[in-house]
């Protein structure tokens, strides 16, 4: 099998770390239960295992292809998404008036992340619909719900974000796509968009792209921005399909990963205009985005760890493996498999611990979304504050965690690692594009350092270094304390990262006034040090419930010992490397002052 | 262009740095002065950025080919290689009564690193080739030497190196490959070799293979490997060719990267038994092979800063013509290019830290393999006793670097930097073998605490943190000290990273015998620590001369100082959080105990 669902460790995050129990209290999420969960996950496990995670290699080989305008996708995909949309898998978390579950983000985070682990490139397709879901239900008219959301939830269609065009990237004031008002309720579109994911392909009977687009009156900037719908085939008002519209994939891109996953380059309005349906208010396109897009932000993030894992479990399959060489010490006379080398085993480990750390982290975040719907305001607020919080650290930590675990999967590998057909160098192509879409990291951390620690006066990052100091006063106060290696080492390690990242909050709340772009040079490595501090508390946490449920289940629980202890000695330390990247600012007779040709 | 050889950087690193003009005083160096470095890597420039370079990507493109046993190089490839041998840049460091010009090792380094720099596929063939000669040299007979050598530096012939075996990679141990006797001065040969690089080609007229083999009544191990000459084509006395030899290459890679260096499956003996000769003496191969092993591992290091520094310049060259966002310090109302950004900055200045850092440290450790040939035989021995110290590092280290690096190299160029037509994507990718041929970085890692650390107890890493010491107080002399936040930042990082080097060195020393595993679960973090601190050490060391000279060239030696700072928070910090890892050792509840079933 080339990959197994860690279900147990899935439900371990979900039930002892992001406390899926306190779930089923909030309305609508009665049946949100450990029970429940584990039936979905087993589910979710046979279907990614067996029909999707056999088709990662084959898509790698033969990418998507395009011909005249039409694109097909990677052989077995078509049928792979259909048995994904009949089991109902697009509508997990979407609300079941359109057809959906309803089920919380925390049930649908451990699907997500098996979702993307067994095939990164297809998940791509329901996670951009999921965008497109819920861009619609956010802004859309009841009309516009009924037509387009219980197709995108049934996956007789998909859903496609249309924002960059080759000037606009990361920059969307540059958009230049126009929308042109017909008097009759419609627009037409005249532009061109890139890196469009599941621009086109023929995996679904239509395609509802989402657009931004500026109407002739709009004022420059994001503030003339708006949403439109634009179909492939136009709909009747019964939903029924009708003429081909003019919105044509004319090329799609040669990359370095996630080669099954066609990224089109989108020509709309080349004979006539594009037909396009206004979404909610003109020129509030990019607000109704930035709803949507903490939860795309969060769905690269669960990416970053579900490739993390996969990697992660061809690494370990490997090193059983592999014969070559004994043992340094000297404990056999012929050579073994190499995970009994110390060096392969820090590697594993620093894998295995980065990928579990982030996967608390995320699903903790979920829960805190999930809680964002308490009935009770004041909680409701501060879930709300500490899911967006995490937002950007979940995107950017967990992606760029997820480049080095997919490079050490190749190190383990050796020579074979480089070879394609072992199939690691995959994980490692497909893995670097994590920390570019959906806004780079740069752009995370211009988020967490702007929108979540300044405008707040780092309020929240404050309340979570709270919650640190209780777990470091439970792991001090343990009777496991005096006689455990692994509890000394994190104590030690993450109370020194958390006293990292309460300077580096303090540093980013005092100089971005007057040193913006001290604050901001340091923004990306505040942003590490936050993942690396944060998911190491989750991996406190699991160490002290790990110690004191061992009894129970020696061999999983001494797992979860060795990772807590693994990441604390391999990965917690760096915190305090990154505080010194985040509070130099590289100022003073630094770089900001270097003329550009001085590069 | 699409790379600019770094040539006053290279003069920097090897005339301040490295100090050149000592090495004239050697006998047979006379002519190692900077005015003929300067002519010598004038003209390298000109070769590599003009013919060499353009034909990187073209290789990556169009790989070169299999059909029938026989291998066509890439485009271009065979007539830019003709214009390489013809220029006598083979022989650059091989004796002159072969036909070489005899430079020392400090001064073909930046050639290497032009070499690589501008095609790192092209440029394997000559660095393999370099392996043979030296080989020869050192155990060849004079009769082998007067064949092969000279038409191995005129490169109408090419080398090969022929260690690994399906079942035997790291472990030689393992090398089944067997060579019989013949009774007429020749052996043959019957096995198959994997992973050798141009190992077939149509580049040159003949290919000299050097072939590790068993003889039927060799011990078992690594002390009954022995050295054998397999040419493709057999050689008559007067060096015409004769028959075809009984090797054939049965198919190449299909590789993440390097696409345009065949990587050859070759298969001896399929016809009767491929002729061999037996190099030096039987059963010492392995010893011969370790001798050469330096020179290659050094080499590949060279490759690690070469792709690099190529990475960084892209990188430099999209980010000052991208325009992306308003920057965040208000200065300017409209978009502006991307370097302006502080967090491009940080990004551009991690990359050329990072291989300025490894460069200084790779040219100094190749003048101490020129005082290696020093008449006193004391300082001849102290010198050849740091570049041994040093090789596992310049090699473990700047190829783990070059992935740090060609990685921020792709995020610097956001989503296009993920589309292949780009071209940093192939850096990245070409980066990725580094750390793993010649010997992975775990390989390095145990060759540096084994045989360079604990062989001598610490004596030779002592003797740099000594040096190290000198360094750090004339920084704190330095009347700069005070008012310059470069000569701070390096003094407080670079002090505590030469602290965490020393317990390191304890720790290694101290604990090897009792704790093996423990300490070899530290052995690469170790060599990393090693590397950030000694490269940092170069760049206080520039610092310092660049406040000294800045008033002869203040743009040139600004870039220096902002580069040292640049190193000194962003990368040193890096070397304590090593520490922790290293003296860790993951023991104790900690990942040694984990039964293999755990991961």
């Amino acid at each position: 099998m080339s990959y197994k669902a860690p279900v147990k460790d899935m439900m371990f995050a979900m039930g002892e770390l992001a406390g899926i129990d306190r779930l089923s209290a909030l309305p609508g999420f009665e049946d949100a239960t450990s029970d429940t969960a584990q039936a979905v996950l087993d589910e979710a496990a046979r279907l990614t295992e067996g029909v999707l995670a056999p088709l990662n290699a084959v898509g790698d080989k033969q990418p998507s292809t395009w011909q005249d305008g039409a694109v097909t996708a990677s052989p077995g995909f078509k049928d792979a998404f259909r048995q994904f949309a009949q089991g109902g898998w697009q509508g997990l978390q979407h609300p079941s008036e359109y057809g959906g579950q309803n089920l919380p983000k925390l049930l649908a985070t451990p699907c997500l992340e098996m979702l993307n682990a067994s095939n990164l490139s297809l998940a791509l397709c329901p996670l951009l619909t999921d965008g497109a879901i819920e861009a619609l239900l956010t802004a859309g008219s009841d009309a516009q719900k009924a037509t387009y959301v219980p197709r995108l939830i049934s996956g007789e269609w998909t859903g496609t974000m249309n924002l960059t065009e080759p000037q606009a990237g990361s920059d969307l004031a540059l958009v230049r796509t126009r929308a042109e008002w017909q008097g009759d309720g419609t627009y037409r579109l005249f532009g061109t968009k890139i890196f469009i994911t599941w621009g086109e392909h023929d995996m679904a009977d239509n395609i509802v792209h989402l657009v931004l687009a500026r109407t002739p009156d709009a004022p420059e900037g994001v503030k003339g921005i708006s949403l439109f719908i634009v179909p492939k085939f136009l709909v009747g008002d019964d939903g029924t399909l009708g003429a081909r519209n003019d919105v044509h994939c004319v090329s799609i891109e040669h990359k370095l990963g996630i080669k099954a996953s066609p990224t089109a380059v989108l020509q709309f309005g080349d004979h006539g205009g594009a037909i396009g349906y206004l979404v909610g208010e003109a020129n509030r396109g990019l607000e109704y985005m930035f709803i949507m897009m903490n939860a795309a932000r969060f769905g690269v993030g669960m990416q970053g760890i579900a490739v993390s894992d996969r990697a992660y479990q061809k690494a370990v399959e490997y090193a059983k493996e592999r014969v070559q060489s004994r043992p340094v010490d000297g404990s056999a006379k012929q050579p073994v498999t190499i995970i009994r080398h110390p060096d392969v085993r820090r590697m594993l480990m620093t894998m295995r611990a980065l990928t579990e750390g982030a996967r608390g982290l995320a699903y903790v975040a979920a829960a805190h979304a999930d809680l964002g719907h308490h009935p009770d305001e004041a909680e409701r607020a501060a879930h709300q504050a500490i899911y967006e919080f995490l937002v950007p650290i979940v995107k950017g930590w967990s992606t760029e965690m997820s480049l080095e675990v997919t490079s050490l999967g190749v190190q383990v590998h050796g020579g074979m690692g480089f070879i394609e057909e072992t199939g690691a160098a995959q994980y490692y192509r497909d893995a670097r594009i994590l920390p570019i879409y959906e806004g780079t990291t740069a752009i995370q951390a211009n988020d967490l350092v702007g929108r979540k620690t300044l405008r707040d006066d780092g309020a929240v990052a404050a309340r979570l270094l709270t919650e640190i100091d209780r777990t470091l006063a439970e792991l001090h106060a343990h009777p496991s304390f005096h006689a455990s290696g692994a509890f000394q080492s994190m104590h030690r390690h993450l109370h020194a990262g958390r006293d990292a990242l309460q300077k580096s909050v303090r540093f980013v709340v005092d100089h971005a006034k007057r040193e913006p772009n001290a604050v901001f040079a340091g923004s990306v490595p505040y942003l590490m040090l936050a993942g690396i501090v944060l998911s190491g508390w989750q991996l406190a946490r699991s160490l002290i419930i790990a110690v004191d449920k061992r009894d129970d289940d020696a061999s999983f629980y001494d797992t979860k010992i060795a990772t807590a202890h693994g990441y604390a000695t391999q990965v917690l330390p760096r915190a305090v490397a990154l505080e010194a990247a985040v509070t130099a600012g590289l100022c003073a007779d630094g770089v900001p002052a270097l003329h550009e040709d001085q590069f």
